[in-house]
């Protein structure tokens, strides 16, 4: 059986490239996880998923708890077989949604008790639901439950916070079966205070985990206060282990926290925007709901490979997104996912060529230019 | 180049299966046309309409002269290459849905000015424009422009109706440029009244059309009114022509209306169904949405090769749809699409061996045991 564990393969600078090995199959990083929230990556098959070069998902356990249940899922055979993903799968815990989406909600040292924002149900949960529930799941690469501190806080309400986020890491830690293949990740905590992401990391590496996740960011600091953080939280984290930065971000705060020595990424900014019209290109994104592609033959982006620049127009793209057809969002999103993997797979061999400085640069130059000119 | 023309293969009765040769390739029959109202079969990609079996789709004059375009869409490339679908379309003249869509209309011996339903704009359509715009779409087969008699009618009114439909078909023929694989059907008017279908076919045959359409059905008299006007409509075209039957319909009508000499069908059922949690099966049609399936591993029809079937359960189908996942809509649209599509296979196949009756009476007692037993 396989044995969960990561691989240096080499840096350039901070950044990394390495090789995580699963129950479910082996990782290149830096990777992008696309976002399977309810079970499904929204909008795209997991053949579409996967034909984009998408080599992990994420999934909530927050949503699949509620709905359709941890033990229907386990039922049927887990998670990987209900949606038809073979490939790893990683859950968060739900604490960030059971903050952000749930109601009447009550915070103690035990756990979280809620509302579904689904049917108004009560429901509960506390490290060790959350553990059992990703295990009910069969979750490749499990999260330890924390509370995701709020934005803005004061120092002292972030300490606070963070402390009770490592007690509830080590009970998270203390409910996780070890199985061969499959992972526990820590979350760093101590919002953007240099001290306390460092208590934070210190006690994690103490617990000990198969991987250490930056937490509490992308939650309206800005871009500069979250890369700051990342870069003095990354070095923080066990080098021989996998260093994942969760919701981030556009392409170029995955360039940036790539040369900071991040590893993992997710974020529902590729699905979210291929439903809302907004394309990612190398030249930047693209509003194809603008009236300025309603007569444009070209494709999003001529040098993408997916099957939405291979085989239609931005007009007929723009026409898609105007008419609210289903297959406008179909088609974007399975651009944009393509977009996010084509930039790790070019992070992945500007590391692997000690090139990322220039890669980055040029990268950020490409974005610069803007959309190409209307016909 | 490709002359259109239709080839008899063989009979069952007053069932038919023949050949249909267009400049987009030739097309079994009998043959059902999934609908592509606004150049897109709805929450499918085209690679997924043309796996199910597909060999022809129909699109919306109507529709795509109000959005985006016909005069756009000919300066992309006509249809086939905006929708990226390479095979026949069969373009409807706008009759119908400038009735049922438009407001404002006002209808004269001229033809139909309205207002549209997506942004109020006037327009007209008469039988020289609607040629217009289906040449401009570079529609394999191009419909007349005709009134669809309303339900329920006097048959004075219908044969009022009918007479213009006639005059309008003169019109369009007139209209239309003939093009080496490219066709022109008629279509026969006369609601539920023998008489004026007989008239009206006798009249087209007097004009000469590729293929002869039955309108002004399904609007509401019924399936046995339905089934006995088709019934002594058919024989009145010409038997070395396609018949088709427009909007039409549920497995049960295509099996029937087959049996009484149609060749060609469209339908908007597998496609809408599709998105409401319905889905066509061999035994009939199951509502997904319905609890029953919450906890059901097995897939929604075992015999049926669809990827929906093929790689997820009844459980995961009916969590998509209580979830309103898109990822719910692509896969039924694509199962029913399958069913539709392995029906006309079943029934082409069962005419070529001249077992038709036993064909019929197998899927009727199929169709009557209902769904599968809940587990």
């Amino acid at each position: 059986m396989t044995e969960f564990g990561f691989t240096l393969l080499g840096n350039d600078g901070a950044a990394r490239i390495g090789r995580l090995a699963t129950a479910h199959g082996e990782i290149e990083t830096p990777v992008f996880m696309p976002v399977g929230t309810a079970a499904t990556v929204k909008a795209v098959t997991p053949e579409e998923v996967a034909a984009s070069g998408a080599q992990i998902v994420l999934a909530n356990t927050y949503h699949l708890m509620l709905r359709p249940g941890a033990e229907r899922i386990a039922r049927l055979g887990g998670l990987h077989r209900f949606m038809n993903w073979p490939r790893p799968i990683l859950t968060d815990s739900g604490g960030y949604q059971v903050m952000s989406l749930a109601s009447l909600r009550r915070l103690d040292e035990n756990g979280v008790t809620f509302q579904s924002h689904i049917d108004g149900s009560r429901h509960e949960l506390t490290p060790e639901r959350s553990i059992e529930i990703q295990g009910l799941l069969g979750s490749t690469i499990a999260m330890v439950f924390d509370e995701c501190t709020s934005w803005p806080v004061s120092e002292g309400d972030a300490e606070t916070s963070m402390l009770l986020s490592m007690r509830w890491a080590e009970r998270s830690k203390a409910a996780f079966v070890p199985n061969p293949g499959y992972g526990l990740f820590g979350i760093v905590q101590g919002s953007v205070f240099p001290t306390l992401r460092e208590r934070s990391a210190r006690r994690l590496a103490e617990i000990g985990f198969d991987g250490y996740a930056i937490g509490g960011l992308a939650v309206g600091e800005g871009m500069d206060a979250m890369l700051d953080t990342v870069g003095f939280t990354a070095p923080l984290l066990p080098a021989n282990k996998p260093r994942y930065l969760m919701g981030v971000g556009k392409p170029a705060d995955l360039v940036a926290a790539v040369q900071r020595g991040i590893d993992m990424f997710d974020c529902v900014l590729p699905t979210r925007s291929g439903r809302t019209g907004q394309a990612f290109t190398r030249r930047g994104t693209v509003n194809v709901r603008n009236a300025r592609h309603a007569d444009d033959p070209r494709p999003l982006d001529e040098q993408c490979v997916c099957p939405a620049c291979r085989s239609y127009s931005r007009a007929y793209l723009h026409h898609l997104t105007k008419s609210s057809e289903i297959l406008g969002a179909i088609l974007l999103t399975r651009h944009n996912l393509q977009r996010f993997q084509d930039l790790m797979v070019g992070l992945r061999a500007a590391i692997s060529g000690r090139r990322l400085a220039a890669f980055a640069a040029a990268f950020a130059e490409d974005e610069a230019k803007g959309d190409i000119a209307p016909m």
